[in-house]
């Protein structure tokens, strides 16, 4: 843990940096608008607490009516349940003996339900589960899409369910089928293309499994791209966005016309200084890959007018000036919108939460390199 | 902090994943293959800290001759004269009040020294430096090449070293001259190319300052992929090479032949299981972009044959199964070599040390997250 950038009470110019900032009004308003988005409908709120690694703000997600929160990772929720989080869907597969036998440890003082796509982990947490005496809450994760975990809808997710059914020590609760790629094409069209195709397959797959008398009581999935979609489906029962409170340049790129989202702001700022200037054309800020991670492209300079993050090094980022902009100082305080949000909170153990200028409270991101 | 992937003891299998994991041989190897290569040569080794993070490594860089280490950041500094290092060259610009407070503070327990290139900071170290009664050590950063920070060398160099001459509490200790782009050029001709002119632009600018006056003690630079070019140009004092300790996925594409470098083995991993195994060619492992980290590109799969790391995820990597790939199985150990060491080390909290297949050693990353 490394000392603070901030007190309570700083201006935006005595923090040090590089920072981890957050508009909170911004991020209130987020938070707002996804409440206020799908109020009207017969869906549950289950932000994905990936993106935020914080309690502070999963606090304030269940206190806006979230029914709880997704974490990936047993480490991460531990952090969580530590925290007082009561209700957690591990939205992901849960492998091995030693995660197996903290999540069992776990599931026993909170509420907890977990993915499975592969009969041995089923068979594995079953053996576990039981001999701790309680009934560990399971989806199958279905692959409608993403090409990444989950079992094929129809036949294979009817087979693993059935015996998911027998196992002791186990509850089959329903689907997750999650479509991480959708959230990030670019336009309403295709991601309602790709959503529509997960809809009819988990429809389906549920259908199937009524008829073999396994009804789904959950359904699961949905990002900040696309919830809106899943939330009007009348399939899904719980929705999973978690960027939805920070946004980033990537989902910046989105073209949300036509597709009935709220519009989200960007919450979430790297600060950084300019710590170099050899002439007025090139600047280098103090932030690089171990401020903000560029898998999804390289930051964008927030204020400023035609300045652009060009190229990031380990500790640097070396900026471009265009024609339309102002001249830079040494020292000078600048705002980068990360290239993607929840990589690049995990590089801090710190949230300044900002107001009106000022910085009103410092959230521990206490799930930060929970990786196990 | 999050708990431990490893305890003494373990062997591989046991390891809980992803965790990052060191091979202690191929480390050691490595460290004295680097000594062994400039044995003969008029250069000290000053090994660059922001790849490990790590006092247990630093401390070992000192036992083996190293003069001290090179730093990026003043916290990251701090850390390591927490743990016992006292010579420390801050390679990069300290700009800021808090930063020079705090720098300033902590060269009066410890031997430090930082690189400028701008009048206005070293006003303000001076200022700092000579309010606390000491003077602190600093070094022109020329700009050769790597577009990145610097003074440009030649007479803009000039004048910088004339106006810190005269400043109280600074003492002009010579030049830094680091070309980071050179160092994944991928052939030794290229690398050459671009060090050779490195190596011009700083000899003539020593030789400038040195006729009006103000000599270089010290001339520092150079890394992983370039330093036998800088250790032989009997021009350079000092070399900085970091990431020769482990290796990474980015320095295997360099074609080494010609070089004359020492050959560094592969020492850091991140052991990954496979958690998700749709069928036989479809693999997920549990090793995603808050494992790896992917700036330099996708991970390589060690050990397993003809298998390629398709796609990261927050979380998730999918691989790839060639025809000659053996089937995995479910929860297998696999171990990834990241394509960029830095970052991914900056994503942990410990080295899991192995030694011949077991857990000899746990150490903290301490300076992980040292952003300030």
């Amino acid at each position: 843990m490394q000392r603070s950038a901030a007190q309570i009470g700083d201006v935006l110019a005595n923090i040090d940096t590089p920072a981890l900032i957050l508009d909170q009004s911004a991020f209130e308003r987020n938070g707002a608008a996804l409440m206020a988005a799908v109020s009207g409908l017969p869906i549950r709120v289950r932000p994905h607490a990936k993106s935020h690694k914080c309690p502070e703000i999963a606090r304030r997600q269940v206190a806006a009516g979230a029914v709880g929160i997704c974490c990936q990772k047993v480490s991460e929720a531990e952090a969580f349940v530590e925290a007082g989080i009561q209700n957690i869907l591990i939205s992901n597969q849960v492998v091995g003996e030693k995660k197996i036998t903290r999540l069992i440890a776990m599931a026993q003082r909170a509420d907890l339900s977990v993915c499975v796509d592969h009969i041995e982990n089923a068979r594995a947490l079953s053996a576990a589960a039981s001999a701790a005496g309680l009934r560990l809450g399971v989806l199958i994760e279905l692959e409608v899409g993403a090409m990444r975990c989950g079992v094929a809808p129809g036949e294979s997710a009817l087979a693993l369910a059935r015996e998911i059914s027998q196992m002791p020590g186990l509850e089959f609760l329903g689907l997750q089928s999650y479509h991480g790629p959708a959230q990030h094409l670019r336009t309403h069209s295709e991601r309602r293309a790709a959503i529509d195709q997960a809809i009819t397959l988990t429809r389906s797959t549920r259908d199937l499994l009524a008829k073999h008398g396994m009804p789904c009581r959950q359904i699961t999935g949905a990002g900040t791209g696309s919830f809106m979609l899943e939330a009007s489906s009348h399939l899904y029962t719980e929705i999973q966005p978690g960027s939805y409170i920070f946004m980033d340049a990537d989902y910046s790129r989105n073209d949300w016309r036509e597709s009935g989202m709220p519009i989200f702001e960007q919450s979430l700022f790297v600060l950084a200084s300019v710590m170099s200037l050899r002439d007025p054309d090139h600047a280098v800020v103090d932030a690089g890959l171990k401020a903000s991670s560029v898998d999804s492209g390289m930051p964008i300079v927030a204020d400023l007018t035609d300045v652009r993050y060009h190229k990031a090094s380990d500790e640097h980022g070396v900026l471009q000036r265009g024609p339309r902009a102002e001249k830079m100082l040494l020292g000078q305080k600048i705002r980068l919108i990360p290239g993607h949000c929840d990589p690049t909170v995990n590089l801090y153990d710190e949230l300044i939460v900002v107001r009106e200028g000022r910085v009103t409270d410092i959230w521990p991101i206490l799930a930060r390199g929970a990786l196990l």
